[in-house]
C-alpha cells in the first residue's frame, strides 16, 4: 500500500493505493474518525460489487453503518438527489460528528461530497473512489457538487475528505471505454508535470493497460502525487490549478458540442491534449516530437486523437467561448512546453486556434 | 462608523456599523471585492425599504446589479428557494469572481449565505443585515443555510462573508417585537463574555429601545466584537462556541414544543436565559442578584422572564432531548458563573432540571 499526502494545512489527508486494500477501510476510518455511524452512499453497479467488503470492514471495527444508494448516471447528478440523500442521512440518524462515505466513480464520489460538505453545516467525508477517473482525479482535490440544468457543477464547493482509499483491484470490474478515459487523465499528469512519469508510461503502457497490480498502483500514486502537489498550491483554483485543465478547453467544448452523449470525459480529453499540443507547436512553444509522443500515447490507450470530420470547427469555437471558465471572452489553453511543463496562455487569438482546428 | 473585525486567518473580514452608512456599501464593495456583478438577495418587505439605497451605492460605483427577491417569511427558507436563487443567480449571469449581497435579516442571510457558498463552488459574500437579531448574531460567524422539513437549519456550512455592513438606522422600521427579540441576544452577549457592557446595558437601556444612533451603535458594535471573540477562538463549533447558546438550550425547547408559532426567537431565548440562571443558582454557581439582574434586563427589554404556565416541564425536557445539538442524550447547559463569565456543563442531571423548571 502506497500513501499520498496532500498538504493542505489543518484540512491535510492521505491517500492509500494499494491492491485489495478495500477490506482496510474499517481499520483506516478508526484511525481517522471519530464519530459512530457511516453513511455509505453509493449506486446499484458499485453497491453488488463492493458494499459488503467495505461495510463489513466498517462493521467490524464496531461503526453503526449504514447505507444510501443513488441511481447510477451523471443525469442523476443533480439538486433533486442531494435533496433525497438529506433525507436518507436524517433517517440514518446521522450526527454531527459522523461520516459520509463515497463508493463508487466520480458522479457519487461530487454528490456524497457536497451532501457532506452541507450536511448540518458539514460531516466527516471519505472516498472510496472505485472507477479510475475517480482514483486519479475526482477524489483528490476537493471539488465537490451537482450539475444544474444550465451546466455541469454549477452547484458546488470545495470540501476535502479525510482521506481517500483507492483499490485498485477494484478497476477490474470497470468496462474497458472507463478505464481508456482514466487513462486519458493520468496521460495529462505526465504532460503536465512530470517528464520521467511519461516516460514511465511509455515503457510501462502495456502493463497498465493489463491492470497488472503494481502498475496500476503507480499509475493511480503518481498521479494523485501530482493533483495532490497542484492542489496543494491552490486549493480553490485562483491560478496554478489551471494546469489540471490540459485537454480540458478543448475537451469540454467536444463534450458540450455533441450534448455530452457521443464522448466519454477522458475521450474529449484525450483529443483535446493532442489538440492543445499542436497548438503549442503552431505558436512556437512545443517541439514536433512532443506532439508525436503525446498522440502515440493517447493510440495506445484506445483513445482518439483526432476531432471526427462532422465536427464543425465554428461549433467548437462557439462552445470554448461559452465555457464558464472563459473569462472576458478569451480563450485560455494550458499549452506543453516540454513534456513535464505547461504555461497557462490567455487570449489565444481565435483565427489561430481555427486554423488548428481545420487542420484536422 | 465603527470597525469591528472578526480575524479568522484569510478568511478575516470587518464589521462596519453605524447609522445612516448604508449608502457606503458600493465604496466598501469597491474596496473588498474584486468581480463586476453582485446579485442582491432580499425579500419584499426590506426592498422596499432600502433596495434602492443598496442598489444606487453599488451601481454609483460601477457595479453591474441585479436584485433576486424570495418571499419574507421562515417558511421560506428552504431548499426549494435556494434552486430558485441558483436560477436566478445564472439568470443574472453572475461569474466565479462576483459577489451574493444579503440584504435583509437572519432569513435572507442565512439563504443568500448558502448560495454564495454552493454558486460555482463559492463566490464572494457580503451580509447587509437589517434586523437587530441579523446585526448582532447571523450575519457574524459565518452559519449559513437552509431548514429541512425533519429541523431547523440542518442543511448548511461555515461559509465567512468579504464583510458585514451594519446600518443602525434600518432598525427604525423594524416591528417593535424584533427589536425586543434582538435585544435578547444582546443581553446575551454581557452575560456570557463581558461585565461591563451588562453594566452598560443595565444604564443605557432606555436610549437603546428608543434607538439612539449612539446607543444601538454601542450595542451592536460591542455585540459583534464579542462573537467575533467567540467565533475567531472556534470557527466551526468544536467547543467555546457553545457559549453562545447560553438561554438557548430551553429556547430551542421552548420554540420545538410550541412548534415555532408562539415564540420569536429572542422572546424563548429570554425566558432561556433566565431559566439557565436559575438553574445555575440551583446547582450554586451563581448568585441569586446575577438572577435578579438577568430577570430585570430581560424584563425591560419587554421579554418574558417565565415558562408560561401552560407548557408542562416533561414536553420541554423532552424536546431537550430530542436536540440535535445533545450528545449522546445528555443535557448540556450555558450556566453562568458570574454576569460577564459562563461555563459549558454536560449532563446536567434531568431531575434537577425538572426541579427548577416546576419552580415557575
Ligand atoms: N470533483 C472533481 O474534481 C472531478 C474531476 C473530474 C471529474 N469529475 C466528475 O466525475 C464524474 C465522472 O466520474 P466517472 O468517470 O468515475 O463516472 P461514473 O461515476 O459515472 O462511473 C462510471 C460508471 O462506472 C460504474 N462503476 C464505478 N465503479 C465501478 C467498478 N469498479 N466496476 C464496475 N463499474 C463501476 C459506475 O456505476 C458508472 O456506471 C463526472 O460527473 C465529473 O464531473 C469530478
Ligand atoms: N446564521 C446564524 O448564525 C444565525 C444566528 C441566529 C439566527 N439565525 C437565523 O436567523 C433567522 C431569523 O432572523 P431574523 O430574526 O432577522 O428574522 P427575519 O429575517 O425573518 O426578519 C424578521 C422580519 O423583519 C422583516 N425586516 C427585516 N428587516 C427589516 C427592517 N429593517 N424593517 C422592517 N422590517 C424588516 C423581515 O422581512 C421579516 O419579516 C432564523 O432563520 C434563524 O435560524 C441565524
Ligand atoms: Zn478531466
Ligand atoms: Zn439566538
Amino acid at each position: 500500500m502506497r500513501e499520498v499526502s496532500v498538504s493542505l494545512g489543518s484540512r491535510s489527508y492521505p491517500i492509500y493505493v494499494g491492491p485489495g486494500i478495500l477490506r482496510e477501510v474499517g481499520d483506516l476510518a478508526r484511525r481517522h474518525l471519530s464519530g459512530e455511524r457511516v453513511l455509505v452512499v453509493t449506486n446499484p453497479t458499485v453497491a453488488s460489487l463492493y458494499a459488503a467488503a467495505v461495510e463489513e470492514s466498517l462493521a467490524a471495527v464496531g461503526f453503526v453503518v449504514r447505507r444510501a444508494e443513488i441511481p447510477d448516471g451523471e443525469e442523476y447528478k443533480t439538486l433533486a438527489t442531494v435533496a433525497a440523500l438529506y433525507d436518507a442521512a436524517l433517517g440514518a440518524e446521522l450526527e454531527r460528528g459522523d461520516t459520509v462515505l463515497a463508493l463508487g466513480g466520480g458522479v457519487v464520489g461530487d454528490i456524497a461530497g457536497f451532501l457532506a460538505a452541507t450536511y448540518m453545516r458539514g460531516v466527516a467525508f471519505v472516498q472510496v473512489p472505485t472507477t479510475l477517473l475517480a482514483q486519479v482525479d475526482s477524489s483528490v482535490g476537493g471539488k465537490v457538487g451537482v450539475n444544474h440544468p444550465w451546466g455541469k457543477n454549477l452547484i458546488g464547493a470545495f470540501y476535502q475528505p479525510r482521506f481517500v482509499l483507492a483499490d485498485v483491484r477494484t478497476l477490474a470490474t470497470l468496462p474497458l471505454r472507463e478505464v481508456r478515459a482514466g487513462l486519458a487523465e493520468v496521460i495529462k499528469y505526465g504532460v503536465i508535470h512530470d517528464a520521467a512519469f511519461f516516460a514511465w508510461l511509455e515503457a510501462n503502457f502495456e502493463a497498465l493497460l493489463k491492470l497488472s497490480d503494481a502498475a496500476v498502483e503507480q499509475a493511480v500514486a503518481t498521479s494523485c502525487a501530482i493533483k495532490a502537489a497542484v492542489v496543494s498550491a491552490d486549493e480553490t483554483e485562483k491560478g496554478l490549478r489551471a494546469i489540471l485543465n490540459f485537454g480540458h478547453t478543448l475537451g469540454h467544448a467536444l463534450e458540450a458540442a455533441t450534448r455530452y452523449e457521443r464522448f466519454v470525459h477522458g475521450e474529449a480529453v484525450a483529443i483535446g491534449m493532442v489538440f492543445a499540443a499542436r497548438l503549442a507547436r503552431r505558436l512556437g512553444y512545443f517541439e514536433p516530437a512532443g506532439v508525436e509522443r503525446i498522440a502515440a500515447l493517447v493510440r495506445r490507450a484506445g483513445l482518439p486523437d483526432a476531432i471526427p470530420p462532422d465536427i464543425a470547427p465554428e461549433a467548437l469555437l462557439d462552445a470554448m467561448r461559452r465555457d464558464k471558465k472563459v473569462a472576458a471572452g478569451q480563450l485560455t489553453f494550458i499549452l506543453p512546453e516540454a513534456i513535464g511543463k505547461v504555461r497557462i496562455v490567455r487570449g489565444v487569438p481565435a483565427d489561430i486556434v481555427r486554423s488548428v482546428l481545420v487542420e484536422y
